[in-house]
């Protein structure tokens, strides 16, 4: 395509608003479809990426993450927060942006928001784990945690995986009721069965798969052992930093457990309450097709998920190829374009201009007298 | 200020224009001192910051960097490459960007371009440690390496620093001309004496003060031991990561060296090649009084500079500040603005309207047909 030649120095800007046309304009579910194949291909050449577990940065409050990753083609982090106390103010408990770039030059490609694009691949992901682990003729799913990722969730489920009722469970029924409301005008749900719940137990009892999204920055309880019954798939989700979990442990002892990248979720996973030699077997390799998932139909299966660098890695080259493909190519100005690359002085030179600097006297009068710092 | 309460929930962008405006309008005096004030201050609070060396993921070509830190109220993070292949190909060697953000909620209130800023910063910086440890009486100064950032150490050092006389080398003699030309040109520097060598040796004869700032990916030796003279201070600002350097090591075994970060510099810096107890002392200890910096006019110091988050956390605080001031207020949609924060679908809610999706059915199954990745 011409226009990404011709941009092709540029950064690409994807903003919020824009990732909700991509998904307008694809459909819901050619959206997660996509994302899905490509994390799914992205996880079955893992031993292509440079792989670390990202680096927090831990407050009173909340914590902030850099998550990295390469294969030889591609970098991309994600800046992402979690400040659980945020919606008390009306804020957004979780928060992302993400950039791609070539590893060859440099060059960032392409920031994005990540906030919603989190969301979309988290589920995306959530699905890949359960085709691979869950009952194939699972069609019941509990949802626990009714929160900003549940539509999500619910429909990544519904779409890809076969799920055909869901039985919702929230501490705040509000919660409950924004899911409902915003499922049930929605036409990719026209065919999902939704039921309230009022007790985690109830919505988990006969249930084929059970998805955990809880955010509270403490060790509870949302499942525990006698809640399980045979053949379950565990799709937990919530709880990934240290002290924050969902699972009761025996539930990890009565299962066969998956993890994204083993050393980051021992760390952070549900996986933090049992002894590091507790075996766990990595996703990436049942989808490659060396080990096996579930090993009988009775078996529980739990997928300990925490969020990898790597699905955002997927997600940025998945939404950076639509982006293009659908014209949104809004170019940002990160990184200065220079006729000589070892002429950076060149940028200031014109606003030395004299007159310029004339021009500018009185405001700059204005800004002695402001120079101080927030 | 209104308009900051105004976009409180925003994220402000800062573009490389907007950087060159401010200091345009500020004159590059008064910007250097700013940046090497609120340096310095953040220097002496040093033990206020929550630190860390920086994540690096090298490639064959380079190097890409994520560079985070944290005090109480505010966490920066700097995205840095280094590709000394790049100018071969019209590209800078080096680009930046960074973000500054609450600790409190995680919102990331700034995102700045760094390629011009990290120049900044990094002359500031330079000037920062020569005034506290090169004899008060240096004037001249020889500038070894006259790339993307010479400039930058020539002004710096000139206004902040007292220097009244440069000595300019590089292996490359069109970069000296586009030096000279430049510095020719700008009323900042109309005292400053400038004369061009034929060597490194040349150059540095004489010189009250040795700057260094090369790039290339190699033990390169540019100062030796034997041009050390009595009294000089070695500003060495290239050379920033493992198997990059520009100095002997007979010249840090004959200098007293000061670092930023010791666990860093000891990876990065001219530093690697000595032995792990070779004594050194950091910056910060100095600027807050702890320990002496020059023990004599005849010692020669020698400030091994890699480059810390901190420098970068400073300049962010700094070009937000003069941002805000001068009324560069370009918000970016980073972060998607809520009205319920855990009714993120409620972002995607709008494009699903049915009359939006028929007028764009032409559109969607133009992009089936283009439905692959990059």
């Amino acid at each position: 395509m011409n226009i990404t030649h011709t941009l092709s120095q540029h950064t690409l800007f994807l903003s919020p608003q824009d990732i909700a046309r991509i998904v307008g304009w694809q459909g819901m579910a050619a959206t997660l479809r996509g994302l899905a194949d490509t994390i799914e291909d992205d996880f079955v050449r893992w031993p292509c990426f440079d792989k670390s577990a990202r680096l927090a940065s831990h407050s009173q409050d909340g914590v902030i993450e850099l998550m990295p990753i390469a294969d030889t083609r591609h970098y991309s982090f994600k800046y992402v927060n979690g400040h659980p106390k945020n919606t008390a103010q009306g804020l957004s408990t979780v928060m992302a942006f993400g950039v791609l770039a070539d590893v060859a030059t440099g060059i960032p490609r392409l920031i994005s928001e990540m906030t919603l694009t989190t969301a979309l691949r988290t589920a995306a992901t959530s699905a890949v784990a359960a085709l691979a682990l869950a009952r194939p003729d699972s069609r019941v799913m509990a949802l626990i945690g009714n929160g900003a990722q549940s539509e999500f969730q619910a429909l990544a489920f519904h779409l890809l995986v076969g799920i055909e009722e869901i039985r919702l469970y929230d501490i705040d029924p509000q919660a409950t009721a924004k899911l409902l409301h915003n499922l049930r005008h929605n036409p990719d749900a026209a065919q999902l069965r939704l039921t309230t719940c009022t007790s985690v137990a109830e919505a988990v009892r006969g249930a084929d798969i059970v998805t955990t999204i809880t955010a509270d920055k403490t060790n509870a309880t949302i499942i525990s052992a006698n809640m399980l019954e045979p053949g379950m798939h565990i799709n937990g989700v919530g709880g990934d930093c240290p002290g924050k979990t969902e699972i009761h442990p025996d539930v990890l002892r009565g299962s066969k457990v998956f993890v994204e990248y083993e050393p980051q979720t021992r760390i952070e996973g549900d996986l933090q309450h049992l002894p590091a030699d507790f075996p766990v077997t990595e996703l990436w390799q049942v989808l490659a097709g060396n080990q096996v998932g579930r090993d009988h139909a009775a078996q529980v299966t739990m997928f300990d998920s925490v969020g990898f660098a790597m699905e955002d890695f997927s997600a940025l080259r998945y939404m950076w190829a639509q982006a293009r493909a659908l014209g949104l190519v809004t170019p940002i100005d990160l990184i200065p374009q220079l006729a000589d690359p070892k002429d950076l002085y060149g940028l200031i030179k014109p606003a030395q201009d004299l007159a310029f600097v004339q021009r500018n006297k009185a405001h700059r009068t204005t800004l002695a007298a402001e120079e101080t710092l927030a």
